[in-house]
């Protein structure tokens, strides 16, 4: 079985939406994808820093997210 | 002895199918492949991360993984 | 959904601009950007090394900042 | 002295063959080579992960497992 | 806004002039830059590691540090 | 001064004699040389994992060892 | 202020003569260099493990260094 779809096209149809993003440190942030790269380099907007439970621990506002810190992205 | 078979045939097999990943972190999470590249980045579908003992710990939906945090992957 | 966006575009408005970099140590600094190369390495000024709460633990002047640290760029 | 003999065709002798594979985080896993690549990546048939005196404490089944995470590989 | 200038301009015009370098381990050192390449490598004449407090902990001459080891580069 | 030698001519003259190689993580290991490449993979013959006191620990056999997990190589 | 020298200048000089290498993992070691190339991988001679203080802990003789371990490389 094939497939044309890519990875990278699920960060492409989450431009302009709000992702949850488990960074390898453990931490969780959600955010709105402004724009990416190949090397998984994300600009998040309105980005917020989540507690285990999900609530908001901080706001970070726009971040540029170097992409070799990410675990993995999820749509919200 | 020889083969033409090559380890990404195992990932492109199991488009469509569900697989389990053990993370580098000693997560395991389950999930449906829906496309991988050669960095072993892979999108998961209906996305699942495991308890130690294989229950369910939390759901995940569709995930973007990055590839380096694999240690492997194996069909459910 | 398309955008002719890129993440480095981010570091090139700000450029002048202070921003808040989180590095991957946990350490938080602040200071003015005054040039920056693809591998993400940051020139800043007046940067100053911020404790948990924010407050400034320690002036660091003009600084050289390798990329392969960085969490994360916000703009302040 | 010189040699015509170069390390992977270790792994390919052991095409079909059981090895013990020792990962970087002490892990001892034992499976049949069905195939690697140039990274070292390497699909496993019939794979167990052995408790450090060497009983079987998991059967993984088949495993594409990333060439990154590998110590040593050792035909059984 | 824009800029001609690049990173390594600063380590170019910090030739021949001391500079405090903290490391990825924490450790702060302080010399005379005497040369430096792309990865940013550098050799550092009458090098000093500082203790916690900016005294000198021990003398280290002329060192050549690799660069992946740098946290940044600080004129002094 | 200069010299026509090159780190890897250490291996070549090792193809055949017994090395004693330290790992990364701490642990010594003791084999003769079959072969190298460009990456420091190297497959030892009748290797052997040593105690810290230089006693043997555990018969590994043939390997085929990761060059990345090396610390330093050693003729024996 | 420009210069023509380049880091692995000091490399080339020291061959022959004694040299002090701080590797990451904190150990230091001491020992003639016979080669090096362009990864920093370095054959000493008479190599010599050391204490904190400065004693010598243990006689390795010849080692084939992997570069990516180094700290630092001092001329003794």
């Amino acid at each position: 079985m094939t497939t044309n779809e890519r990875p990278f096209d699920l960060l492409n149809k989450s431009i302009g939406k709000q992702v949850m993003i488990r960074l390898k440190n453990g931490t969780d942030i959600r955010g709105k994808i402004v724009s990416f790269d190949v090397h998984m380099n994300i600009v998040l907007d309105t980005t917020e820093e989540l507690e285990e439970g999900g609530s908001v621990r901080s706001r970070l506002g726009t971040i540029l997210l170097r992409g070799g810190n990410i675990l993995f992205v999820s749509p919200a």
